[in-house]
């Protein structure tokens, strides 16, 4: 295909970006002095930053204090691609396939990001002032969880100073679904082990005299719900704000059912909070779900020990207006009051992350969906994600700007997994999606 | 010390007989066939067998069909040494320092065993015709699960033919204190596996919409008791025969408290179930005890998955009149009506033991605790073991006879452990022993 924009593209994707992958620093350099060049190229003024890890890419359109400035984010890193004996065409030969660009980071997110650059490129080629100030970052460290963005933030704030925050990393409902996801729950993490005797003792000669840490890690684990599935700490829901109504409707006018997510889980049936969708559980209803538990013998067969301890790793996800840390104190108090004598019960509060909501009726909300409806020709699909996006809340804190999330990602795009790939449809949507938010936004003033 | 019965002890404990290790295998034929020469000397009919694994040792007096016949049993095969630096003198180099034998084997089981067989020898040498026929039986894989005992049996069946048996192979209640351990508890093992989604899932993703294996797994386990610490399973009791009024005071009168107890297990409170002592909780009420449970991210840190999968391994400790296929059966039916939807139930019976009981108030109950009276001095302890002997109940079921457990080790013998020790007092009472027992069952006749 003789497209210069496939091209660009292309060569973006030869880059092997791999962030976690030491040996790949120096294709993390030359990926971002590329992109660096590339913006220049196309008329933006860019250049490339140090931030404690990989370096991070900004880009500049000329600056006019009299129009909202746009942030839009990207990042230019990409998982580890293998096994690769499992792709059908190498990771970093981008391939052509059905109408499709299959290599690593196509839809992770290269071909989002360069499809903003290439369609905001387009617009300064056409000469005068945009409508919008735009500023792009395009950080190499969103694959390993983005430790330095923060720090970057904060010591680049006037430089990054926005009024919205534009991102393409999240999916779409459905193929060819125009999307904006409004929503993100939060997360608060807590370690808890009980503690009983000094050493796992014999079954049969202590057995039914001392408390079993496995009997009280598993009990404490129970009384986290009730009999049908609502969460069973005191307080826990005191601060979730009501489903408003619009956000049901939103909820059950999504192109999703439960028998997909049964096919996505592997499951045969979905469980849950009474009272609510599934699609309402898991983006719009906190959890408390175990991630890990163990005590006592771990081997094959059977091995007659009562356990000196035991314990469980938790993850609370949250929804607005709930507060980590105040899920963490409600919990351990939950469990404190629910140990028994004879044991001894040590909680490790873990990682916290606040949850996004960005109303979709406000201004940005609304030219963002109008945009979204321009490109696509449907009204979009208002979505709730249930995992977290940190950097969301980071742009948050540190810069004070909402983040709108368009889906350009299709839920087949195989995001991680071998044959990842993006449909051109989509980059190409993706250019025009660009154009549309920069009107629509630049129209706000 | 010149005492030819410490000599013979002595080179009894210098071999290596460690039936688990293949490299000893020479070392465990040796011990055997020493064994036969020494039975032989002291004017045995004895033999080497072969078991199928290491050999047994059998040697009979000559026998009068006009008199009652008691079957001695005790093993010569021992536990791995290992940690040798933990040992203060060499493990298979016997040595005495303040009044103990210090050699790996001594207090489990070659220093009673060669006590019961230089007492009989004793009397043997006194000549005449002893008030029981006597039958040693001395086999080589006690610590390694006496796989083949009970075909041993089956197979000389006739030849082993008793009216009683005596074993010294458990402890006493404390130092110097005669005990009689006139019952055992049964087991009965399970393992359960919750099978959940075809793989784990993000908890972000999909928590609160589908059903966790592990947090199931949990409430599964919690399900085994009522609050105040008594098995929920219903029915789980029906078979419990109640403690007779002699049977509590026997406990009561065990010199034991509870904070032995406590720092035997190393906690600081004991629990259990309401109603009983600790010491009848342990030896005289039957439990459900995880020795194992586990299910998602066992790593450091937080990872989070909604596990596609937990077990739980259980073992409930029987006692009479308690069946182990009817408490497996109990069990499977409580845990199957309390599976939720959207997870399987994958439901792994185990191993099974019956519960033991000999009545101290039989005529060879009362023969025992006359012989322990004479010997020690003081009135017998009567013990309720808590953990299992199969070999007691194969006993039972092949030979259809009783094993009285007569106590020879101490408390602090370190049976398992390095500095494994037997008090010489505890050797030469264990001498008198075997001949008081066969005088009082003699006498039965």
């Amino acid at each position: 295909m003789n497209d210069s924009r496939i091209s660009d593209l292309f060569e973006f994707l030869r880059f092997p970006s791999v962030s976690t992958q030491s040996e790949h620093m120096v294709d993390m350099i030359a990926c971002a002095e590329w992109l660096k060049r590339k913006f220049i190229s196309l008329g933006f003024q860019s250049d490339v930053y140090q931030t404690g890890g990989h370096p991070a890419v900004i880009a500049k359109t000329r600056h006019d204090s009299a129009r909202p400035t746009i942030l839009i984010y990207g990042h230019y890193d990409v998982q580890p691609p293998e096994p690769l004996e499992e792709w059908t065409s190498p990771p970093f030969e981008p391939t052509i396939r059905d109408g499709r660009i299959y290599a690593r980071g196509s839809t992770d997110n290269k071909g989002q990001i360069m499809a903003h650059i290439l369609g905001a490129g387009d617009l300064l080629s056409q000469g005068g002032v945009l409508p919008a100030n735009l500023i792009f970052l395009v950080e190499g460290e969103e694959e390993i969880g983005s430790d330095n963005l923060g720090g970057f933030l904060e010591q680049h704030r006037a430089e990054l100073d926005c009024d919205v925050i534009v991102i393409s990393d999240t999916g779409m409902a459905a193929p060819g679904y125009p999307t904006l996801t409004f929503s993100l729950r939060g997360i608060a993490a807590l370690q808890f082990n009980v503690h009983g005797p000094t050493q796992d003792l014999h079954s049969g000669v202590f057995g039914g005299a001392v408390m079993n840490p496995a009997t009280v890690a598993a009990r404490l684990i129970a009384s986290l719900h009730d009999e049908e599935g609502r969460v069973a700490i005191d307080g826990f829901y005191n601060d979730v704000r009501p489903l408003l109504d619009w956000e049901r409707e939103a909820a059950a006018a999504l192109p999703i059912t439960e028998s997909d997510i049964c096919a996505l889980a592997g499951v045969k049936e979905l469980a849950g909070e009474p009272g609510f969708t599934a699609i309402e559980r898991v983006g719009a209803r906190p959890t408390a779900e175990v991630n890990g538990m163990g005590g006592g013998y771990q081997g094959e067969g059977t091995k007659t020990v009562l356990p000196r301890e035991a314990f469980a790793k938790l993850t609370f996800r949250l929804v607005p207006n709930q507060h980590p840390e105040e899920i963490l104190r409600l919990a351990e108090a939950h469990l404190l009051a629910r140990c028994p004598k004879g044991v001894r019960l040590e909680i490790l509060p873990g990682h916290c992350g606040e949850p996004y909501y960005v109303d979709p009726n406000s201004v940005y909300g609304k030219a963002s969906l109008r945009a979204l409806e321009r490109v696509f020709g449907r009204r979009p699909a208002l979505m709730r994600e249930g995992g977290s996006i940190p950097i969301v809340t980071t742009f948050k804190k540190v810069l004070n700007a909402d983040s709108l999330l368009l889906a350009l990602a299709a839920p087949d795009c195989r995001a991680h997994s071998p044959n990842e790939n993006f449909p051109l449809e989509n980059f190409f949507a993706g250019m025009r999606l660009n154009q549309a938010i920069v009107e629509e936004i630049g129209r706000l003033n």
